[in-house]
């Protein structure tokens, strides 16, 4: 586990954009062909994510991978 | 070695921003705890880095940590 500031601002960040897609982690993970509690650590900031997970997940939030970043 | 379009495109960028900043990847590598060999690594797209590492390359850059994804 993870949960440095960074990977805490990162999660969510990562939660509120599901949230305004209005779609559950299990989706999110599907469409990113993560696993659902995967998704789950990241959003609660205990994953230090990697570059391919971050553009996954953008991908499948519809946004650029830059903008999960934003707050970090 | 990962060789992602992503990847490459990160290290493209890392290595853009430090040439700006006109500093070696040694110089670059000491300001951030991280191995010279290992930035250059990044610059040629060869990692699929960490979010705790992007965020040392940013800081160390004077950058925001989403501005180095920018192109991903």
């Amino acid at each position: 586990m993870t949960h440095s500031k960074e990977a805490k601002k990162f999660g969510d960040t990562v939660r509120r954009m599901r949230e305004a897609a209005g779609i559950s982690q299990e989706e999110l993970a599907a469409r990113c062909g993560l696993h659902r509690t995967y998704v789950g650590s990241v959003e609660r900031g205990e994953r230090n994510i990697s570059l391919a997970n971050i553009v996954r997940l953008a991908r499948a939030l519809h946004a650029k991978p830059g903008s999960l970043l934003e707050d970090a």
